[in-house]
């Protein structure tokens, strides 16, 4: 069965899109840490980010590189973490997530919760800053 | 003043190293949270990774790629773990971390000590795989 993250990449569900490629998409994740976390997840359905191809991988970490300077310029933050973890989901995805402590990167944290236009909001912020 | 990554890459201060390239390093992290956890690091002095020139990103992100397959092979758990926080020293660095759940990848963990021959035994097992 297709990963939710396929659903997503095939239009079958709906996400807060920022930016795809070819190899990747990068959306904001709906259970965020931080207002601002997005996740980049390739297209390519691996559940472990070291098993991708290294094409496929290179694409995923591309866009990160993109996305991940355009959350810098866009969200207030001191700066964005990565993390891969993927217990969850097994389909390999990259979380950017905006931290002011080390705390901030602790997936054990509470959600935060926003309304359909603060997702819109946010999603233009980084667009905008690519 | 040079950054103690910096120095461990002139040689002035001692590492388990696992693999170099032109571009980056990678070696045991000195405060493991778990057994094989490591880094890897450029050799260009940039505190945050997205600030990285596109060259060297994508030169720390290419061997970040080969020994976290080569730790998936060696070291024991669910999967390697890849986090970029960078809040305490500042010159860019993405940990691998061998984890088996969510909590295993949470910075406020107890750090392990090991002996001389186990950090030895975990860079060999890790070097082995590459």
């Amino acid at each position: 069965m297709a990963s939710i993250f396929t659903k997503i990449i095939n239009g079958e569900i709906p996400c807060h899109k920022v930016a795809e490629t070819d190899f990747a998409i990068s959306f904001l994740d709906i259970r965020p840490l931080k207002r601002g976390h997005t996740l980049v997840v390739p297209k390519e359905e691996v559940d472990k980010l070291f098993d991708l191809p290294k094409a496929d991988y290179d694409g995923v970490m591309d866009l990160a590189y993109r996305v991940g300077a355009a959350m810098e310029k866009a969200i207030d933050c001191k700066r964005i973490g990565v993390a891969v973890l993927g217990l969850e989901v097994p389909h390999a995805h990259v979380h950017l997530i905006p931290i002011d402590s080390e705390k901030d990167l602790n997936f054990g944290n509470p959600r935060l919760e926003f309304t359909d236009e603060e997702w819109e909001s946010i999603a233009n912020e980084i667009k905008a800053a690519l």
